[in-house]
């Protein structure tokens, strides 16, 4: 009969589960058990902290509350894979997670099968309200936030070993291809921007609003390794009028001279990839550059980084998805942004100081999981994702 | 003969600057020498850095470049005075300022003395070109500038020293009055921000722009007193879900529990002033709160910040003048923001990143320094100067 | 024929060395490959990094400049595994060691099992000089101190973990018994002390030397469990009057109350142990204090901590080799002392400032490797050796 | 009549209370009123706080317990000149007395002069106890020690002033001639050092006692500044084999290439002095150096640092008295040391732990301060003090 045919919502919600949940397991196969327990920096989290932290969410948010009889795996759990809900107890500081070598890897598998064993019942034996059912889908976007980290946390473990190691030398996820050229135009006028339909999106990208923009121009294709290299032979990483004050304290500092993960090894640059060390393609996009470094490369060019506006107008025009890209905005509330009552509004509201606004995507990005609407944020000093360069005028 | 009435340019040139640079030294005349020197934390001065800082801005950009026959004071207060041009050469580093017993205060009155005589022989002997006109005018808005850092950092002195000396036992320059009560509502549309007209202003207030603003409200006046002891009371300080993630971080690193200056004597809420210790009148506005503690308020209000344009838009309905009020407004270039070339581009341009905007004035705030397209900023976190919050929705 | 019964020198010293070296690798039995890997403060090391330092220290010392032929098993060990020893190049810093994933347990066992073949290949074709032979005791002795470390490493990895996970839920080596009990008097006069013989030493136990001590009382156990709770009851850790003034800030800055891995669950006090977590047997000693607590106690019961000389005269009357004792002396050379030339010539010397000497062994130190002249030394902040009390007057 | 003539105890008390309390405002007459208060780094205190601080004691242990209707000059005063005396109250802690502006420099000598007066009072109206003469005769020595203070903190304050101002162009006192040559010769034996008399002494001095020293030699004189030059131009600052690992950090750490005020200015050492910046006189004796410094350049030299034993015995032979000699002891008690009961006993005792010893005295020391068994101590890093080298093997 038809109706055999015919999955049921709480059908079609599992199987996504599955595939994205399976996901985050395949990125850590090439993994050595030690690989995932270190955590070199406090931006970094161990993998098995991800996995854990992911698998927790789960657990608190829909089992624990939703399915009845589910019996907690280890009480003490909370304690070690709560990030940073205020509102669900006390957490393992940030900086200490590279310090817990239990649960052990094989420990946070046994608590991956039992959650997904048990996330397999609630969805064969209920029926998931529409609350429920954003929840889930949060817990599923959550989930492929985190298998981005898991990659670019990775990438910073294994290029931060004096040895080097490759994640997988076969493994070219990395390349852009040669980017397009030439600038878009805009006239000035009123735009929207913002998440509109029926689909997921997270609270961040919400109200769909009016602004007004300005005339403006904006680079088709990302910067290159080349023109980077330009910038840093013409002196770029020592001529203070390109960098915000607090920038060049940052070069500085950490004797900045090129993006993260670049070696002049006998008088040539290399880069570390996924697939070990190897020699810069100089047609491909850079990456690894901090908010400062895009900046100063921007007024280097004698440009400036797109508004997260400018950029979602033109996204249609535009070839992005390999690099986020940092924008000249701020992460800030769209007008009418609501925080949502409970544990889950502490996702986005909270962070809205202080952290600069990447739109698009990068390599690291799963599948489906970006779109021109997304609002990605990080701290203006950080360099450890896939991050690029757009230019406008 | 009516030639005579008729000032020069550069006269009245003088005339202001001599006014200007007056009140300078007036604002210094309670301070014992002693209290010229100190500097309790990195990002107040001690008053004797601002009086010669000030100083050196004139003798650097006017009179050295532009005055034949100047002879330098002293070759080494580049290296003493300077604080953030790059482009000048060394500096003494911010959290050194308060190492420096020398030079002494009455050196630095002489340093005052020797380069105002030259500024007066200068415009006296010269006509003044448009473009150093201009550079003039920067001058003495700087000067006006740190007027307001010298009373809020003077505050900050004394009000730390465990005797607790009043600045002027008779001066009541905090006093707010009672506060505008009530909403405006605007429509929502477009407006325009930024500067027009002749007169000075600081290149991050161009150039005025189109922006689309949503229906909003905002309060008439500031949020008193008695309305944030309420905040306090109903437990503001000790619920993480009206604050900002690195501003709860800040509330339990600090132990904040309440504004700057405020301390609970035998179970009262009593403020340091200028005037000394003194109780605290519920009908005056808030002061010496950060950015996190006026969202915090607003949030527990259900209500927001204002956006800076917001405000600007509204600032003709809006009681404003005795509180710098936090906006919801990251510090960032207005569209067509143009760094001037050399050392006076350094001004503003290269802090903008990681700050927020704040709009009006303070009652440290020099007259006729301020207007409503005037853009101040400041690390979320700071407190010390005369802070306020006003509300919308 | 007899001869055959005999045992050369060389096949002698071969059966120590896989003795002492299987020891190491015994110890580490009860990991999991995740405790290898962490180090959660600077002090401690993750147990990979021991396993592969000592065979380095053979590697280094023994085979490349003694063993023709030899081919180093991995170029980039010498970075990762040298611990301070300047003369040999570049390091890893100590505080980056719980960072390194790579090399992995499985390499660092291929590691040390390569270094000991060839080791063993060493020992039977080569006669070994007695310059070298020194330097082969040293390294076994080297290795003797390092397995002391790995316990108490192991110890503060597991310990500090949420869990709280038992290294062996059967191992009960912390156990000391009842500590004998009473004084036992020595008169003034010139004694000697420091080593004597033909056997192995430190070169910090030479000269043995003249050294004249007052009539002095030493107790012939170590201060028990019950005697120091008595010492917390009665506010031990609240009167700074028995404090150092470093030991004072110490109590203040990490709110000391009790010995590390003492737990105070449900109004009673619990310790950490290689078995898990226990209650506390009053009857036995103390443990985990540092040079601080120990001073204190000892203060305040009227009494002070014996001088290593007289420890060491007063050796032979009393029960020690459980807990590291510590001592009133500071770590200094004795008269006579030399640095040995080259590398091993910084073994000792070089720290001999700002610690405290230890006498006695604990129960982590290997059969047969301390001795009466023996010299320990740590900072006096350190409490996460197995360390105890014995009082002087 | 003869008995005028004989002066009672009191006078004689009262008159060395005027000499010394009149030398401290002696040493402070070149000050500009900004010396007194700056604090460059947390070891060097504010002059006004010395000046405040030594008449602190006076009240506090003198006047307040013992004259009966002495009203305090101001009950703050206690918390600001407090120094480390946990028995009375709080204190402002270390790093922030240079934060403090106000109690100003002539309050200070208001309170200097109102307890001078009533401890004048005090003295011409009773009769002195031998234990308030013993805690008088403290007093006397605790404000020689801040006169020594004032003068090496005078000139850190000055001597790292970019404007490097001199404490007095006509003050030779620094000087301390050609230094005797040649080494002393002891043999082994039984020796005693430690105080003994009716004189005062600190407690730290006591018990006289027996110690066993091998034969020794030491040098007649100190350490010149050409024998220095020779160790910098030999690569000393450079070569860690002569250096502790906590001194080698320091040098790495610091930047370290020669003692504290020595600048090489235009390819010629000269040093800050009491006078201003001068040449380098090879002939005296060097100064500013730290522990690690003089160890290393006595491993440089192949000799060693002296004990404070061998010090003692030798010191009648020595030329001694210009410059604080690092020796190779810790600063600990000696046999039978006792600490005082109440305030006064926090006098040395807590601060056994982690200092090593210096014996002499320096051009800075008070005539009359210092003795042969005197024992004065500071940190292994510290440069501040007028400190320089003795050899011995």
């Amino acid at each position: 009969m038809i109706e055999e045919n015919i999955l049921s919502a709480e059908k079609v919600m599992l199987n996504s589960y599955r595939k994205i949940r399976n996901r985050s397991v395949e990125i850590c196969k090439p993994l050595a058990t030690e690989d995932y327990v270190v955590q070199p920096v406090v931006d970094v989290s161990p993998p098995k902290w991800h996995l854990g932290h992911t698998t927790w969410f789960f657990e608190t948010f829909i089992l624990i509350p939703n399915f009845e009889g589910y019996k907690v795996f280890n009480d003490q759990y909370n304690f070690v894979f709560n990030s940073y809900y205020e509102t669900i107890g006390a957490r393992v500081i940030r900086t200490d997670r590279g310090n817990l070598s239990r649960p052990s890897v094989s420990d946070i598998y046994k608590y991956r099968e039992y959650v997904d064993a048990n996330m397999a019942a609630f969805l064969s034996q209920n029926t998931i309200s529409d609350d429920l059912s954003t929840l889930f889908e949060l817990g599923l976007n959550h989930e492929q936030q985190h298998q981005e980290l898991l990659l670019t946390d990775i990438k910073f473990i294994l290029g931060h070993n004096p040895l080097l190691p490759p994640y997988d030398e076969h493994c070219d996820w990395e390349k852009t291809g040669i980017q397009k050229q030439g600038m878009v135009s805009f006239p000035e006028g009123i735009y929207e921007i913002g998440f509109e339909g029926e689909d997921f999106c997270f609270d961040n990208e919400l109200n769909r609003h009016k602004v007004y923009l300005n005339d403006f121009e904006i680079s088709a294709g990302l910067v290159s390794n080349a023109e980077y290299l330009e910038f840093i032979s013409d002196g770029g990483y020592t001529d203070f009028r390109h960098w915000h004050a607090e920038g060049w304290d940052w070069v500085k500092e950490s004797n900045a001279a090129a993006p993260l993960y670049w070696h002049l090894v006998d008088g040539k640059w290399m880069q570390y990839t996924l697939q070990g060390l190897q020699e810069i393609n100089p047609e491909e996009a850079v990456s690894h550059i901090n908010f400062y470094e895009a900046s100063a490369f921007a007024s280097w060019k004698g440009m400036r980084l797109p508004t997260e506006a400018e950029w979602e107008v033109a996204s249609d025009h535009l070839e992005w998805g390999k690099r986020w890209e940092w924008t000249g905005s701020a992460y800030l509330p769209y007008p009418g942004f609501k925080k949502v009552a409970g544990a889950v509004g502490e996702y986005n509201g909270k962070f809205m100081v202080n952290q600069m606004v990447l739109r698009g995507a990068s390599i690291a990005t799963p599948e489906g999981h970006s779109r021109n609407t997304y609002r990605n944020f990080f701290h203006a000093r950080l360099q450890w994702q896939f991050t690029g360069i757009r230019l406008a005028r």
